[in-house]
């Protein structure tokens, strides 16, 4: 199991807000699953690791690998900071883009653990780009709402090492 | 590559209607990416291989994959059936269901072959369930339109097999 960056106690008091409000009648309402769940919905998205990873060599783009959780306080602050940087959403046209609630197989993304948010970038030619961390040394590859600024230098650090190393 | 099953000439005479098509001029509308893709809008999809044997695995239902294409009209006739019998649709709450549009690297999933549509299913203790298949002998897990109230069957035949052998 991944884990997320939140102490058990915040999630309890959540929780319980959210039985809370559950005892009072609503129609029950069907979300829509959409493959952007919310981290950019005028994005194209794809589903899984391998079509990631068959589009980026395709399209000789970088995979942009979002790892994050529902019920992640941690993943949802990160993705509505995401969502909202005017920056990162227009370069995230330049990136095939995944994101994930369940960790994918390829041993290749564990690099320094399992936990969320993880955001890793993958080159068109496969190679996972371990070089393009965060700011944490303990969790190399989270980053906290209030470091979207560096996410967004290092997506342009991963379309710059691309037109670099080719 | 998978296959799909149909000749080269009707996706050709497909391909030429569509760029017709598109000579006039029209709004440009995003289609919102769902997971269920149109197999079942009012159901409930897992987005990878992964997800979908973790939940199988934790709710005790079986597993039902469809691996199709979007550029397939096999697995876009197939769709259409499978979304309008109702019998499936109900059926279907009470499987993990998952659609594809590219192979897992599973290679249990592999069976008679790479082909689109295909549909297999996968008992909650990970067996694949090679001993359902479909009527075609060339390729065993795939499905005609026609062939739903087959499909329907085999869905009832995943649930008690899970049953009886429990």
């Amino acid at each position: 199991m991944a884990t997320c960056h939140l102490s058990a106690l915040v999630l309890l008091v959540l929780s319980s807000h959210g039985l809370a409000k559950d005892n009072g009648k609503k129609p029950e309402v069907k979300k829509v699953q959409t493959l952007s769940r919310g981290w950019g919905d005028s994005l194209e998205w794809v589903q899984t690791y391998e079509e990631g990873l068959f589009k980026a060599k395709n399209s000789n783009k970088p995979l942009m690998v979002i790892n994050h959780r529902d019920d992640c306080p941690h993943s949802q602050a990160l993705k509505k900071a995401f969502a909202e940087h005017k920056g990162i959403q227009k370069i995230a046209e330049k990136f095939i883009l995944l994101n994930i609630v369940h960790d994918p197989t390829d041993k290749n993304l564990l690099l320094d653990g399992l936990y969320v948010p993880k955001i890793i970038f993958v080159d068109p030619s496969m190679v996972v780009r371990a070089d393009i961390p965060g700011k944490y040394s303990n969790h190399r590859y989270t980053y906290e709402p209030t470091d979207c600024d560096l996410l967004f230098e290092n997506m342009k650090k991963a379309l710059k090492l691309l037109k670099t190393e080719l």
